[in-house]
């Protein structure tokens, strides 16, 4: 008999299919290329082809050389412009404004054949240091509400170039999504005095069923209702509702624990396309009891969308107690 | 200059992109393909292959023989089972319930190789009415909550039988994307007095803008913020929020605006991939005066997804303003 069960935070149900569990090797592997060696803007020597960066930290060289060893430019085709005022109106009963925001690519090393589960927790610790840093500058722009940081990983999860990178989208708005986390946050918070998600990190510790890792700071787990097969979330055990506060310790730990886990999801899933996207509280806001960030893992394993884009509604073929024993005893601690 | 648009119903923000628009013919093209000959269990000899079936419309023959026009049955995989109670329970913060539901396939057509744009307006009248008849036997049942009638046309889209069909699942629940809307209605209700969907189909026959076709019953739209290129809504001119209540004439007359609006799509975006879903109030609630029930038709041609899946922000390369303009200048009434 499947399974429908409730996110605790959206209130979304899902189907969770628990007869005809499909196992990692059900599902169509199509593993993300190699990166190949021909020309790449993202590259050392290749600086000009880029717009100017608007941060890179170095140990040699002048700006917009090599030397660098991450690298932040703005989006060569932004999808908002950076430029003017927002300009909100009503066009009869509905409401818009200027497509005011920023867009940025974060060049996560300069080294072009390898992914960001390839490269060193060093390497990995600074990009998020990265993240951090142009969150806080571009937080102090008072028409930004929202800034969605977000990896594509592979054609199959939008990457339109292959060495490997992040993007940031400043947003004079908060997306949809995360409002409906921070009002269901809100109404859990309002019932029991207690964060959700600290809930989440109690209740996933002692049960264990959907837990991959645990280090100091942090619980990799499977969602009790993921909308997709191998969703995973990197939890912070202390809570804090903004990514950009955390301290050197915080953000150390957290790329150990991400590129270790990315690295589990490449043996288990033999390198999938895949998305993280980072959750975070609006900008605006001051420190939330209620909201706590976190990293969304979603590795693209399935075709299906527009039935579950029209309705808001999904099957999930793997139930998460199945994907974190696949994640846990993958060898890779 | 990028346009920041709301979505009046649901209050989710997309970002349009008006400088670059993106035309039908900058989509990758991949033509849904021809429906082959090979061996099909919605043919007519085959009824063997399928569960017995729970509908047909037929002149001859008896139950599960040839001669229908329009079959019904029971998905040979369900997602959900009929079987059983609902066992609402917890499970320490969390919340599930056994997956009870009914999920069954609406064979439209005998004919193996027409899709629904190729059949006769009689044919898709037959189908709408199957789809009418098995919700109203179906919401006797009053475990179910919700029923959501869609297509997948196409691989791409989700479709794993090329023989033209559609599919209806039966929910003990609400899906997410429903409630969004109900809610969205409600408040605008509230703070108006005025069915937000009657106020779109005034506004957009006035403006005229965004506007596909009109019949003496329903308004072919391009919603003001999509959230893919050529979204297309086919909504009611008169209030009514359940669609099952609709009377022989407006199945008459949605039968042919549905076949031609999918010709036109068929037409200007060559043959795409599709999901289609009839959104409809709850099965349980009386008729509402903040409800109004729709069609949503969403051509499948970007295929970035699992950003929009994580942060639920989208960003369109189409203004609705153009793919109007491609959809009403086809050249098909």
């Amino acid at each position: 008999m499947p399974e429908l069960r409730k996110d605790p935070i959206t209130g979304r149900w899902v189907i969770i299919a628990t007869d005809r569990a499909r196992r990692p090797s059900d599902f169509t592997r199509e593993p993300v290329p190699r990166p190949s060696a021909r020309f790449c803007p993202f590259c050392y020597g290749s600086e000009q082809k880029t717009p100017p960066e608007v941060l890179a930290y170095r140990s040699k060289g002048a700006p917009n050389q090599p030397g660098w060893s991450v690298r932040v430019v703005p989006n060569k085709f932004p999808a908002l412009g950076i430029e003017g005022d927002l300009n909100r109106q009503g066009e009869g009963i509905y409401d818009k404004m200027n497509g005011i925001g920023a867009h940025e690519v974060i060049i996560e090393t300069p080294e072009h054949d390898k992914t960001l589960a390839e490269v060193s927790d060093k390497q990995v610790e600074e990009a998020l240091w990265a993240y951090r840093d142009r969150v806080l500058d571009l937080k102090r722009d008072k028409r930004f509400r929202y800034i969605i940081l977000f990896k594509n990983h592979g054609e199959a999860a939008g990457a339109s170039l292959e060495h490997t990178h992040s993007q940031l989208i400043a947003l004079p708005v908060v997306p949809k999504r995360v409002k409906e986390e921070l009002d269901g946050a809100k109404i859990y918070f309002d019932f029991r005095e207690r964060c959700i998600y600290c809930d989440i990190v109690r209740q996933e510790t002692l049960s264990g069923e959907r837990l991959v890792s645990e280090t100091d700071r942090f619980l990799v787990v499977e969602p009790f209702a993921p909308r997709f097969p191998f969703e995973t979330w990197i939890v912070p055990k202390r809570h804090d509702s903004h990514f950009e506060e955390s301290d050197a310790g915080t953000l150390q730990n957290l790329a150990g624990v991400l590129r270790q886990t990315l690295r589990k999801i490449d043996q288990v899933l033999e390198r999938p396309a895949y998305n993280f996207i980072v959750h975070s509280a609006p900008l605006q806001e001051p420190q939330l009891a209620h909201y706590h960030w976190h990293v969304e893992i979603i590795p693209k394993l399935t075709k299906v969308a527009g039935f579950e884009w029209g309705t808001g509604f999904y099957i999930n073929p793997t139930p998460p107690e199945e994907s974190a024993k696949f994640l846990r005893e993958c060898g890779l601690g």
